[in-house]
């Protein structure tokens, strides 16, 4: 019976049931962290190969890695996350360890040079604005927050950001300067942006003339399932309908090696790569480039890349799944709260009644269970009817996750039934 | 006999000789580099041992240095490099493989934010302005050029920056924020910033209240002599005069391991620290803290990084000697150039007939030897009096410097001698 249909009596003895199995949770002192999107132990032993390589130090042309030069990175890398990403391998560039910094590093050049195809920096505009498909990712929001750009949010469907939202914004207002995606297993809702919406973000009418989509397929290749979900060609789709340039996207392989110590890749038009290592060139002399050739001789090939994250697959995997159960088992019957079952990347998206995502959290860590806080996937951490979480699975063990999520469970009955009984 | 003080004859016969020299050397077909301060391979094989490292991923704390996080770096790193530049182990953060960078990200922090003790960020101030002793490093004053910011140049003498000029400029312009330093070895000159330099310009009083004395330490360890000059104390000398927020030290790895794949480090006051990594938590999840590992295991400790630089001393030291050989043999006697005798880094600064730098890079290049453009250690490339050619010795083999500078010193000689000539 779902929760709502209850009667006063009914709530009432199942919030104290409820209440009693919180306190026998807390009772049991546990510490459980399902807060963010990390690798697992397990995960990471799969690269261990990574620590004693590379043998040698030589490119293919003969360069020595241990050296200076190369900004563009080793050219049998970006041939790699070429070929996965469906890209030139003249339109990618392989970097550091943090695509997060090469998107900080791509918004900073906006702001202080303007985009390849901009009129003039964008800090000589009176405002600059960005939308954001919500619930999104909290990094890409404080990076914009950080920069003083403003964040308008537009609702992600399960089959991307909402386009027709979005063109109607952007065709008349020139402050809107961009927007974020996480095509392929967003995070956190999972959602895949079909081919049709990226058509539609890449051909939309915008007031600005150098309109820009972040495309951050930082899960291209995180298949929870034996399906492979191909990204949209992103790029192909942008050239084709005239906006060549209005794609900037990043990949890496943080969440394929290691964590810490992976490579971070930008693609773009010829033009905008051209643009952006103009800028790259006079604050660095190359990227380490022995983490390159480490990351080509650990994967060969593409197809290299793809066997290695079945082998993640096997190991988170069956995270998700437990997930799955437990909120079907726990929370099914009562009608309390929705969830995607996601098809890859690293995140489960839980939405509660409306009001009681906080409380949940709250919750939680009184129970010694840390869960990203409430709002955390909306700008500036306001989530407008406080319902949304997100679950990050991979980093516990199976046994821990299975804990955790049932404390979870336990949670959204309790602020549910709470939430009822007061509006009673 | 003095170039200037031979007869017209004299002089017509000089350079007929010189120029038959130069033509011969054109006919050798040489292919030579002194351009860029690159270590040789001889060097990077020093640290060979570091491509099959890291034994283990754990720090001493037990953090899986694998994963994310850890933005400040790997600790036992930090407490080397801290011992070694004479700092608190809070005092300083390990990061990627570039100083530059890290230059780059303190300068847009600056200019977005302000820095940790600025009423606005810099961005807002009508006009920002930096103070660049000459000759200097070229990619300093591209990292001004590229963000906008005006260069005032000053002397650097061979106890560093001109003190006393600096004063009188920083006294009553608020639009001066900061300058540069190479304090150690600096490049080009060689020069060493003496303690009472250091202590007048961090006790110097400045209308700007922020200024900021960019430190860059590049040269520390880079001793070309058994005399390890130590640097100035940067920041207990800012601390004791009332300005502890004033240097900004950077530092790095790239010529002590692999150039391309060291690790950089940032040092100041524990508030600009604090002030740096609560920026750079925006735009990083952590550095490759398995790079940090790799660097630890290697060294061990401090005296493994003094060791280790011997080792680069005995490879580089001849190489120096025999520039010195070469321009003493060659120029002495004609009084036609004057040049400096390095004890540390990577440059020797050739200073030649006012009008003639140019003139001698392009007879260079004629007879196959690639020279730093003349200009080049001045912002914009731009040498007032056309007299300072850069030589960078560390990366060809000592029979190609050998080889290099006889040729360098016979275009010397050409162009002083085409000069005379013109001017009689």
């Amino acid at each position: 019976m779902a929760l709502s249909e209850k009667s006063s009596s009914e709530l009432s003895s199942f919030l104290q049931t409820q209440r009693t199995a919180y306190d026998e949770l807390v009772a049991q002192g546990l510490k459980l962290d399902l807060t963010r999107g990390k690798p697992s132990a397990a995960q990471l032993d799969l690269s261990e190969e990574l620590l004693s390589l590379p043998h040698g130090h030589a490119a293919a042309d003969g360069t020595d890695v241990r050296n200076y030069g190369g900004l563009k990175g080793l050219t049998e890398l970006r041939e790699i996350f070429a070929d996965l990403l469906g890209v030139e391998v003249d339109q990618i560039i392989a970097g550091g360890n943090s695509s997060l910094t090469v998107m900080y590093d791509t918004l900073v050049q906006c702001l202080l040079h303007g985009a390849v195809d901009s009129e003039r920096p964008w800090s000589q505009e009176d405002k600059v604005r960005f939308i954001c498909p919500v619930p999104g990712y909290d990094r890409h929001f404080v990076l914009l927050e950080s920069l003083g750009i403003e964040m308008i949010t537009v609702p992600m469907t399960q089959d991307g950001p909402d386009a027709a939202a979005i063109a109607e914004l952007v065709k008349d207002d020139p402050s809107i300067k961009g927007m974020w995606v996480v095509p392929t297993y967003a995070n956190p809702s999972g959602a895949v942006c079909t081919q049709e919406v990226a058509a539609a973000l890449t051909s939309m009418p915008t007031a600005a003339p150098d309109f820009k989509i972040f495309w951050d397929n930082a899960y291209a290749f995180h298949h929870l399932t034996e399906e492979e979900t191909k990204s949209a060609d992103i790029l192909s789709l942008a050239a084709a309908s005239g906006h060549p340039h209005r794609p900037v996207v990043f990949a890496s392989t943080s969440k394929i090696t290691f964590a810490g110590a992976g490579v971070a890749f930008f693609a773009g038009s010829s033009e905008t790569i051209a643009w952006f290592v103009g800028h790259l060139g006079k604050r660095s002399i190359g990227p380490d480039k022995i983490n390159h050739l480490r990351h080509l001789q650990f994967f060969k090939n593409a197809d290299g890349v793809r066997e290695h994250m079945a082998k993640h697959r096997a190991i988170i995997a069956p995270k998700f799944a437990e997930v799955q159960r437990v909120l079907t088992e726990r929370l099914g019957e009562h009608d309390v709260a929705t969830w995607n079952d996601p098809a890859g990347g690293y995140f489960v998206n839980l939405d509660v009644i409306d009001g009681t995502a906080s409380r949940v959290v709250e919750l939680a860590k009184g129970a010694g269970i840390a869960l990203t806080p409430a709002g955390a996937s909306y700008p500036h951490g306001d989530d407008p009817v406080d319902g949304n979480i997100r679950l990050a699975p991979t980093m516990p063990p199976v046994e821990e996750v299975t804990a955790a999520m049932e404390a979870v469970a336990t949670c959204v009955l309790v602020a549910a039934a709470e939430k009822y009984s007061n509006a009673t």
